[in-house]
């Protein structure tokens, strides 16, 4: 197979994670960079992404790019889908296909139809296929309790849980989920909305859509989880009564019967992290993985195998339920 | 969604599980029923299936239906490829679908490369998808290994177990094991064949492909696995150093190195049953459904449930890791 050539676009955290880790693979290659931070325009890909220079200079938009030196665009910017459109309309607009990490993206038809709608129109305009993926929203609980249930001859309930220990992630994730906060502190930025994490009810709609499920209403709640102890890691001592991290619950209700839960809980100290698909049915189907899946290498990874499916793609928006099964690959 | 309608062809144990299973859901009927036992031709299907006259003829052939009483046929009549591809040939002439149950059929690009050839040829000609699957091969030991990497950014090798235990399963399957058998016996019936699971090669070739990994050579070994102390169930009583079951390993090897294995295990008491997918590298990833999925209900169910997705496949010869992922469906 040809080497897969990227345009990677955004150029975060996240980015710089993505570009590195795509620089360790066979098979996929950056060759192009764009961010619209005036601090980056300009500057060496290879050098931001703190490494030596690579002779890649960082543009400021994507329409400064010569189509022909890439096939692929990463976009890592925004998480919603007002910000995201214009965005990929532009990329688009050139005649190539997009892997994009933002959140929203993965499954818009139910919550923001509009704009799918026209981002579908634009790509299928353009005969070229745009994914957002990620490993949750995108993977551990919508795409893969949709695949498990292909041995269902009846489901009745599917719980998703996805319990992390933040005791050995990096401090931004801890600061993310609210270790250390007084319950005080926690509701205020609760209610800023910067607690959340984004694309629960992205994942009920898209394991929804496959089962048949029209649901009704969503909910999506969010509360601390509480230390009844102290706790003490080399980073963060947390007092009893504080907040060691959070935990949100998405219901998804058909004719007021709860049909899909999803239970996600992040803290310092979490006994037990695993992910876990129990589908409720015939047969009943309990699947763990032990540990849990590390977020940080696995978001990166998920977007850069996709980019061998994308190009295969049927045109338009999709969603991970809708294409052949991204994996990893090493040619 | 339409109802889809199917035509079952083969009437042995698993075609009628497969009919009396479609019965009990929504969104797909059986319109028409084949059979070349000319015990059955003629016959009600609803009578041969256990139930009540449904009207229904069983026929002797595809060709004496009508293609436009059916969309798709699954097809449960043999295992390998040889005895398969004139019974495909002749369904994909009339320009319909098919699932099959055919293990060999599950991915035969590198075993069986000329009648692989072949079935996607006039399948293509014909602009229908045809597909082999089931819980395994189709889904356990290989769509779920590859579905599962979608996270790496590195793989290493893949470990896939399946450990039944044989216990509650029913007595044909507990004989098809070589239960209670001397190892004598035992030794003789795997020479004949009669004791082997077939898919394990299938199935390392699906996980190799999509991993990019070359495969020089395959092993698939078979043992018994001996009854240390006496095992006494309803149905059987095993006496030490007698049978309990059956262990097959495979092994695929690159380069010296062996990337997968497969362990299959069904014996009357065995601890721990669950299906297992161990990744290494980067994340390492252990997944396990614990007891296992029960083989009887979910290889017809995954039957059914390709059907919707076979509908909108592109055309020619598919492997469940090529097409969008198979789930439950329920309108």
């Amino acid at each position: 197979m040809h080497t897969i050539r990227i345009a990677q676009m955004g150029l975060g955290p996240l980015g710089i994670k993505i570009v590195n880790l795509i620089n360790e693979r066979k098979g996929v290659k950056v060759t192009r960079a764009v961010d619209c931070d005036p601090r980056l325009t300009g500057q060496d890909l290879g050098v931001v992404c703190g490494g030596k220079p690579n002779g890649i200079k960082i543009v400021s938009s994507i329409k400064e790019l010569n189509r022909k030196d890439f096939d692929v665009v990463i976009l890592s910017t925004v998480s919603d889908m007002l910000r995201i459109a214009p965005q990929i309309e532009d990329i688009v607009a050139l005649g190539v296909p997009i892997i994009s990490t933002c959140e929203e993206l993965s499954c818009p038809w139910r919550i923001s139809p509009r704009i799918a709608g026209r981002i579908d129109c634009a790509a299928k305009a353009a005969n070229v296929a745009v994914l957002g993926t990620g490993v949750n929203p995108g993977f551990l609980m919508d795409l893969l309790p949709v695949a498990l249930t292909a041995v269902s001859q009846r489901v009745d309930r599917i719980k998703v849980s996805r319990i992390q220990n933040a005791e050995f992630r990096r401090i931004p994730f801890q600061q993310k989920i609210g270790a250390g906060l007084s319950l005080e502190e926690f509701e205020k930025k609760r209610l800023a909305g910067t607690l959340r994490h984004v694309g629960l009810t992205e994942s009920m709609y898209m394991v929804a859509a496959r089962m048949g499920w029209k649901l009704d209403s969503t909910v999506d709640e969010l509360s601390p989880i509480v230390a009844e102890q102290e706790i003490k890691t080399p980073d963060i001592t947390i007092k009893p009564g504080f907040a060691a991290g959070v935990q949100q619950i998405g219901r998804g209700i058909v004719a007021g019967e709860e049909k899909i839960t999803m239970v996600f809980r992040a803290a310092i100290g979490e006994p037990d992290p695993c992910d876990r698909v129990e589908i409720t049915g015939i047969p009943n189907i309990d699947s763990k993985i032990e540990g849990g899946v590390n977020g940080d290498i696995a978001t990166c990874a998920i977007v850069i195998n996709a980019v061998r499916q994308i190009l295969n793609c049927p045109p338009g928006l999709q969603t991970m339920t809708d294409i052949p099964p991204v994996s990893y690959f090493s040619e």
